[in-house]
């Protein structure tokens, strides 16, 4: 109820970034709503609509003066906060001329989608950012052989870069998702109250070509290329909810890249990585703990629920409609970009400082060979003619054993293997990861692809966190 | 990541009340943490923990210098913000006694729990202002008939303080909910790392009965009554569930109180009132939303989504805790309280200022009384022996008559309606609407008993809102 | 537990299409696996695998034979379904040629992207019906004027057509977010147990461009056109989201058409429809109750749980997969799409079937013409020199006044209306709804050039309902 | 669509055991309706109604005949559920007696809240069972010492049994809930198309008395004690919330025991247990998956996703009610309860199986001696006079040298350690472990006591599953 004391929103205060917490932030929607209003000024103006000389400028000269304390006290006033923001704006231009037909949603509406938008770009932009990473360590460990597991227990072998392949191949199709989202993202425009733009047509003389380029002008001006044809008071919630169900999926592959780590961990494989002078605990020394990773899924939780306030508006308007979304919004559409890009931010910390403990994955490895290898004796005894449920049976009597398997499969005689099978069984590791290596090389190509149609986004470095 | 600037909590900033806000916000949680560290501190000196005479009060006295800057500043050192609350505190205090045999989450999880306990002392309150308002209302108009609707047309006749009786018993049913979480609330205690209080008993000699005494006396100064046995690092995350899936619960009879005006005031019988000076629309003069109402349906649905937040978190405790749960519960915990306070208000502002047109209402209900009347017709009849099926048909043939309907149905010979049968039909509105004035008293009765019992919340005025 | 008992899915049994319950149905699954095996058979045959002749053409003859009791009957013995129906497809062919070098995933996850492909193009073909629906309404009342609503009270003046249009712009996006999914939907592929190809390389001699073209024929055969490059046991969750969060978006314009009807029931405009002999109520004679546009939003609701569920898999795969997510998907794919397809025909009933009452529309309108008109008197005001504020409040007076407003404003000199002023503001209504005749006709024409694109789906009549 | 091919329900058919089936199936249904309807009648006999003598009898003689056949045939003439079963009994009882007046919500209503009660009181019994296994599982790993994990790494030493008694205590809490549930579970009524019970009221001559002796002796008869005050067509669907609510809860206990048992086999710790003959993996020999485990957390998904269709209706009530809520309580209530009946089957499965490897138990502690010992080291150094931010650092600096710890920090003078010091720190690992042991105990006598109490729960016996 209008405190003056700071409550500060926690996503924005700890986790997101300063690009993403600048698109939401109470400054910088008031200096987007002052760019819409100027735009459509200058529009209506170009139209013929009477606007002395010096009035568009008065307004674009103290667009970012923003004092937020003074538009709270104008709201204490009127009880209506878009009103303080007309008078602020004009108090400061010492102009009356903005909002001219123009109602409330006219200018929120447009200035939700605005944000939206370039917060669209920002994630675009991280996801990039990530896949380039993944792609640089799905190369520099194509050839890592591991444990592969399922079921949490070791199943065949694999390699750590296709590992990361895998999540990989997933976070390239939440871009895939994140630019088709992107690409045809249209622009509410200024449709009036029940979205007839009958005040609008009204002030350009009822010329709905006027009323044409108006919008269309103030959508480029906007970044947009396209404007919805017909909607009410608002425009359908199911557009949000196209938005944050793509955000909810790009957090996919980030947050299995760092369940696979926190589980990793709990082997004693890899690390998180620490920042110089980090303690992993006050109580005991020494201990690494996963934490960014864990950060990382609790990040992603958080989204889906964003995501569930905003899956509730669908199908809930009421004819041109009402102010029953307007909480929702306001809490849910900064909340899902805030909380995605925290992710993608610490996600890339991860992924920059990620550790590989090499030899304790080999000595896995080994440990686990038994079970590993147990498809391919399987499959060389039914080569030599053993039946194929005889065989299974046979074989999984001998997993047990562990580093003993090999002698005792080698002499099973049901089993009729002979030297050069057991070779062919025992040989390189690699040899059992079958196209591993390939599909990690393969994925780090279209990363790299990727990293070179957008240079930018592979440098981009994440913030430090905290 | 800790920005200087602000960027407020919406929900705090906009919806929720001061005393709610005070609960979750920076500074309530920082006197709450120095309110558990002393009680601590003091119970370990009563156990014979050595702390020099004066150092307990040494804390005391500094409890409520909150300086969030200062906090900020040695965060941005430690990079750890439990330890920079402790130096903070001591730094004031002169002395570096607290937090010993402690770890973060000895703090930090019974804090939670204190600020939840505290939010459902609160809410349990405002539930009860609501059903008393409720039941006045219910009183006011226990026999003001009406049309009832199902499918939203008019279906048979109801009495509006029927239909808000039928709102309370559902808050009622909420409010019993709220008591039950309250009642069994557990407090979880000082226990360590893993949750054996290996720590803590290190410090008191192995003494596990004075452990247990520190707990007990720990728990009763916040206002606890049970400990939980046996927990991890963390206590049961289905605890937070069983609190905000209450909270969901209650918010749904406000939403529906809230839903019921908007449809009435789609007819035209009922407005949510207007505050003096209020402006319905900046556009279009003369215009009464609910705007209102629409936040109530809409913090509801933010509710929802922060439930979905924390159910999202059962059944996912990684062997004896890590913090993934962190940033959800930081996220959700303050949102569900701040939605369903934001929520409670806004409908205690409605009831008190609720506009009721009875005019409308009568004429209403006048328009549609063939309709309401079809089934009295169809028991007549059947009562002078036509056959059900059929009276049935002849009857829905009158229905589109509208006020010729009584006329038409009594000179219909197939029906063999007598001239006592019409009157009976005729008869007062309020012969049409069964137990309805009885149900609303039996509600105001129990809403009376409730108000009776708890004076302090019949007299709670909700804080005025934007 | 495999019981003898039926207890009938309720979407398939009550809701969903013929064709979408196929789809999901035991006996079309069976087909669908027996049509993957073939084809992966037929494609080892010709990359040199030994498969006798005449082999591939027993399969094929018996493809079709679905006895899903003698299936239920082999999985009480071996108690692993594949296997079960491995046994008995083989039994009916007699030979054992299948499954070879495949593993259960290999089966079961190409299959249910099979089952979701078939099912999204169904989903599709029953959008653009919907789209064609209200384009052929959207034109028929495309200048029908009535009461726009905002806040669900009078705001202006729009037009029925209009009102659709609104509708038909969420529709059409709709369908792009569907047909943006289904042209970049791949194909996971025969992967093996960790997504290495291990064993289907060991049996095509480890030449991995075999596997390639394996891979590929089999994709192609099932109508995909890519396949994922590196995937673990399992295909990425974030695939199953993308396609459930699509056909969350694709529900929203029939549950908002639904509710727009059950909003207009309310106030008597108009009705869904009555199918012959229909009962609205068996104890109101006469009674219309909108009980299919009831559904239409309650299997919106259902869809969003299942989406749910599928949502809850994001960011939970661990390492290379395991089966927490099968009964999830087992039970949330198939509810999701027999959901939907529940929900579109039951929208394409009620458009074929929507009562429009012109003329209680029409009177609606006069009554609210006071409302609907003070924006404009406003205006004229202002533009006859009054300030706009004191216009405002002027018009705000009258406003109350309902059918006595025009001759109210026109002689209260405070406005300083002329005669040609009047004539304006009561001119045809019309007049009063700025483009929306144009935007009704413009989604008409969309809605026609998409039809003549897709003449099948013009012609798709629903199945007849309960 | 009423088709006669089956398409099972997935949860009755394959998880759930079958008296939960039961109270859920279609037969289950019919049957609860007519003693439903006979209940009324009988007492609509003795409360002056003139029912024939030998009605009620014929009625109760064919209650149990189902034939769901018959039933379709007349819902495919009447295309009205309601109708057709009342006259499918009446058709078989040989008179028109039942029904009278009643609405169909008075049935539906009213049998939908009876398979709640009596699913509830089946997962009560359930939750009983599961707790009694954990406490005795509690009991006999009471003091076996293990490594306790936060973050996924080691922490400090545990116990199995406490960690077990960590998921009891949660599981309690959720028994609780439910209980509550039930004890305040209240009953709709017989309230007619409105809840004004105007059509009851009419059969019994208006007499109020007679009305509520109806209601209280059907609601007692049905097993229900209370009965709702005031309602509308529909009882408030924030009750069925606080079912499912309960139902999430009480699923978090077996999936937090699911995920541990597949984390601690992913260290090679536990199995979840092998049935005689059961093959871990077609492919891969000697795999011991844990598979129950995950259908335990699929299942609790699973039920999130219900639990959800079933909040979406909170605050959506539209005047008396409607059947927008029909479709998703026909889908969602046997979801919530099927899914949670399964899950608790196989939890109690994998309790009774549970493998646990003490050895394997054994050697990871020892593996991780230093880790966890560090926190000891760090205070015995502490009490010698060490600085503690010192002392944390230099243990820090040993903990790496895993089993070489102990000798290293013995020798390193800076922690100033003796002999005896040493003695402590490596002293029986139990020793580490507090109050763990106590805690396993105490919350086996808890289990005890309730097992005492409800006998026929400890020796519940969980039907085999797949």
């Amino acid at each position: 109820m209008v405190s003056a004391n700071p409550f500060p929103d926690v996503l924005a205060d700890r986790y997101a970034s300063a690009a993403m917490v600048h698109v939401w932030s109470p400054e910088g929607k008031v200096i987007a709503e002052r760019h819409l209003w100027v735009a459509v000024l200058k529009t209506q103006q170009e139209l013929g609509v009477d606007v002395p000389a010096g009035v568009v400028e008065a307004y674009q000269a103290v667009q970012d003066q923003v004092d937020l304390e003074s538009i709270r006290q104008r709201e204490l006033v009127t009880r209506h906060d878009v009103k303080a923001r007309i008078e602020e704006f004009c108090a400061l231009a010492g102009y009356e001329h903005i909002h001219k037909a123009m109602t409330s949603r006219d200018l929120t509406e447009n200035i939700e989608q605005l944000q939206i938008r370039r917060s669209l770009v920002l994630v675009r932009s991280k996801l990039l950012a990530l896949i380039c990473a993944l792609g640089k360590r799905a190369e520099q460990y194509a050839d890592l052989v591991m444990v592969g597991r399922t079921h949490n227990v070791a199943a065949q072998a694999t390699t750590f870069g296709k590992r990361i392949a895998n999540l990989g191949t997933e976070a390239i199709a939440g871009l895939q998702r994140v630019e088709d989202v992107l690409s045809r993202y249209q622009f509410r425009g200024i449709k009036g109250p029940v979205g007839t733009q009958q005040d609008i047509l009204d002030l350009l003389d009822g010329d709905s070509s006027k009323a044409h380029v108006l919008e269309n002008r103030v959508a480029a001006e906007l970044g947009f290329t396209e404007v919805l044809n017909s909607v009410g008071q608002v425009y359908p919630r199911s557009l949000d909810y196209e938005v944050t169900s793509a955000l909810v999926q790009a957090s996919s592959a980030p947050a299995n890249l760092a369940k696979a780590i926190r589980l990793m961990a709990g082997q004693g494989l890899v690390s998180e990585g620490f920042q110089a002078g980090q303690v992993g605990s006050s109580a005991m020394p020494g201990k690494r703990n996963t934490r960014t990773c864990e950060r990382i899924c609790g990040l992603a939780a958080v989204l889906h629920g964003y995501c569930q306030m905003v899956s509730s508006l669908l199908g809930d308007q009421w004819n041109e409609g009402d102010v029953s979304c307007s909480v929702v919004r306001r809490v849910a559409l900064p909340g899902a970009f805030l909380a995605l890009d925290g992710q993608l931010e610490a996600a890339l910390v991860v992924l920059n400082e990620l550790q590989v403990f090499e030899d304790d994955i080999a000595a896995e490895l080994q440990e686990n060979m038994a079970a590993l290898s147990a498809t391919r004796v399987l499959l060389a005894a039914v080569a030599r003619g053993v039946g194929r449920e005889r065989a299974h049976s046979i074989v999984a009597e001998h997993v047990p054993k562990g580093k003993g398997f090999f002698a005792a499969v080698a002499v099973d005689s049901r089993l009729a293997l002979c030297g050069s099978d057991m070779q062919q069984i025992r040989a390189d590791p690699v040899m059992l990861t079958g196209a591993a290596v390939a599909q990690a090389q393969a994925f780090a190509r279209q990363a790299g692809k990727l990293a070179a149609e957008n240079p930018e986004s592979v440098h981009y470095l994440p913030e430090s966190i905290l």
